[in-house]
C-alpha cells in the first residue's frame, strides 16, 4: 500500500513532484521551429508543451493511454436520488467486462488500455445524511486502490467512474469544498421531484458533517464514495509517476477537487477533457481553473468525455513530435 | 470530367442526392436502446445518426477517412497581403510530400488517407482587383479536379488547402456572398498595415466584379482561386457519392459557402469540424448554420482542424455502432 492512513496521504501531498522545466523549455523551442505560422495550432501547441514537461522529454507521446474506471455503490441512494436502481452499477460493470459500454468503444477507438475496478459493490458506503460515508480505513483503501491502478508506464491517464447515485455525492463534495448552493443536477435524468430529493440529501449531508468541512480529506471520507476516492487516488498516483491526466466530468472533477483544495497545484498535471452537460460541471471547472478541451454535451461518466479528448491530445503530440522544422523542410519563414 | 461548363455544374447542383431516411430512422431507434441514459452522449448521438443517414446504414463507420489537400497560388499576392512569400505554397507542398507538415501527422494519428493536389502553382490566378481570377475553363477545371479527387469508397472526407494569400481570397468571397465588411483577418499573421492592404484588396475586388455578385459560381470564378474551387468541387463530389464531409476553417468554409448560396441544403452532408481563430470564421459558420465540433484556436489550414475532428466522429460512430443495447447487456433501464 502506498499509504496506510490519511496522515500518510497528507504527507505525500506535501511532496508532489513538479513538471520538468528543461523539457518544457526544449519543447517550446522546438514548437517555434515547426513548419507553421507561430501559434497556428492554437491550444494544441500548449498541450504538447505541457505533455513534454510532465513526460520529461522534448517530444512527448500519447500512444499508450490508460483508462481506469472505478465503480462504487452509495448508501444515499436510499433517499431516492437516482433515476436508475443501484443494481445498475454492477450490471454496467458486467457490460464493461463484455465490451458493450461507450467507454469500451472509445478505448478501442483511441488505442487505450481499459481497466475496470469494482469496489465492494455489495457493501455500499454509509448514507451520508445519517453518518460518515466511510471510515478512515475504507477511504484510505479506496485511495490506495486508485493509486495502485495507475500504470506508471502509461503516457496519459483517464480516470472514470460508474456509480448509481454519485452525482448526488459529487454535489455534496462540491458544496462542502466551495460552498454555495445549486451543485446538484439532473444526473442520469431525474425529474423535478428527484432533483429536490438530491438537494435535500446534499443539505442534510452538509449539516450532518459541518464540523469536517474545513478538511478536504475528511470531506472525502464523510461525503464521498469509494469510486470517487479511488479516482482521487489515481490522480495522485499519476502525479507521483508524472503521468499526465485528462479529467472527465462532474464526478471525476469533484474527486480531483479534493486534491486541489488539499494542496494548490495538485492538479497541475491534469487538463480538463470536456465540459459535461451535468449542470454544475462548468462551475466546478472554473473553480479548478481548467478550460475544457471539448464541449459536446456529454453527461455519461465512465471517463467517456475524457476518453474522447485522448484523440485531441494524440493529435497535439503527433504534430509537435512529428512535424518538420523550417530548416529540415526548406520552407521560408514569414516576415 | 464530371462537367465541362458552369452550366453543367448548375445542372448537377439541381439534382443533389438526399440522406437516407430509413437508415436515419433505424439509427435513431438503435440509439434509444444503447446502454446509456437517453441523450448522455450529447452531440455524439446526433453525429452518429447523421453519419448513418449519409452512409445509408444503421451502423455507420469512420475507419476509412480521406483528407484531400489542394494547393493554389493567387495573383492578388502582388498586393502585399500575406506575411509569407508565394514560394511557400510550393515549399509546403514539398513538405506534405515528405510527411513533415501538421496534416501529415494528423492523418496518421486518425488513420486517414492523405492526397495532395498542387494546382498549377507556377500559373497563379489573375489578380482579382484587376480582372477575373479565372476564366470559365479554369474554374471548371479546378472544380472537376476536386470532384474527381474524392474516393467514393471513403467513409468520411476532409477537404483542406494551402495557398499563400488565400485568406484574402476567402474574405473577398465571403464579402461577395454575404455582404458587410470586416471579413478580412490576420491570416498567417499580417500586421496592421498588411490587414489594411487585405481590406483594400477585398474592396477593390468587390468593386471590380460588382456585376457578378448575384451569382455564386461567377463569384467563385472572379474572386476565388483554384484550391478553393477544388474544395468546392470535392464537397460536391462527396455529396454525389453520399460521403459525409467535415468542413475545415475559414477558407474551406468560404469554398463551401459558394455551394450553399447556389443551392440551399447543398451542405447538408457537411458538419463544421472546428471554429478557427481566423477572425471571421465564427461569423461564416453562423451564415452556414453550422455549429463547430471543436474550438481550439487553430488557424493553420491544411484541413488540420477538420482532421482533428475526425477523432470525434470516430468516437461517435464507435459508440453508436459498437455499444450493446440494454437487452443485449441485461442492464435495467431507468424509470
Amino acid at each position: 500500500m502506498p499509504f496506510h492512513t490519511l496522515a500518510d496521504v497528507r504527507a505525500m501531498l506535501a511532496r508532489l513532484p513538479a513538471s520538468d522545466q528543461a523539457a518544457t523549455d526544449a519543447a517550446m523551442a522546438r514548437n517555434g521551429q515547426l513548419t507553421k505560422p507561430p501559434g497556428a495550432l492554437g491550444r494544441l501547441e500548449a498541450l504538447a508543451i505541457w505533455m513534454a514537461g510532465w513526460q520529461g522529454t522534448e517530444k512527448p507521446r500519447a500512444s499508450h493511454p490508460q483508462i481506469v474506471i472505478f465503480a462504487g455503490n452509495h448508501g444515499v441512494t436510499a433517499k431516492g436520488i437516482s433515476a436508475f436502481p443501484a443494481e445498475v452499477t454492477a450490471q454496467m460493470v458486467a457490460n464493461f467486462a463484455h465490451g458493450g459500454a461507450a467507454i469500451n468503444q472509445l478505448a478501442k477507438a483511441f488505442g487505450a488500455k481499459l481497466d475496470v475496478h469494482a469496489l465492494e459493490l455489495d457493501r455500499p458506503t454509509g448514507d451520508f445524511t445519517e453518518g460518515p460515508a466511510m471510515t478512515e480505513a475504507e477511504v484510505v483503501a479506496a485511495l490506495a486502490k486508485g493509486f495502485d491502478a495507475v500504470d506508471p508506464k502509461a503516457d496519459l491517464l483517464v480516470a472514470g467512474e460508474m456509480g448509481i447515485g454519485n452525482t448526488t455525492v459529487a454535489a455534496a463534495l462540491a458544496t462542502a469544498l466551495y460552498g454555495g448552493t445549486g451543485w446538484a443536477g439532473r444526473g442520469t435524468g431525474v425529474d423535478d421531484a428527484g432533483l429536490a430529493r438530491k438537494e435535500a440529501a446534499v443539505a442534510a449531508g452538509l449539516a450532518r458533517h459541518k464540523a469536517m468541512l474545513g478538511d478536504p480529506l475528511e470531506v472525502l471520507r464523510c461525503l464521498g464514495g469509494r469510486e470517487i476516492a479511488a479516482m482521487a487516488g489515481a490522480i495522485l498516483g499519476a502525479r507521483m509517476s508524472r503521468v499526465p491526466v485528462i479529467l472527465d466530468g462532474f464526478i471525476a472533477c469533484a474527486a480531483a477537487a479534493v486534491l486541489d483544495k488539499a494542496v494548490p497545484g495538485a492538479l497541475d498535471h491534469c487538463i480538463a477533457g470536456h465540459q459535461s452537460a451535468e449542470g454544475a460541471h462548468g462551475r466546478l471547472l472554473e473553480k479548478l481553473g481548467k478550460e475544457p478541451l471539448l464541449q459536446l454535451g456529454l453527461r455519461l461518466g465512465e471517463g467517456s468525455g475524457a476518453a474522447l479528448a485522448i484523440g485531441i491530445v494524440q493529435g497535439a503530440v503527433a504534430c509537435h513530435s512529428g512535424m518538420a522544422t523550417f530548416a529540415e523542410a526548406g520552407v521560408a519563414t514569414g516576415g
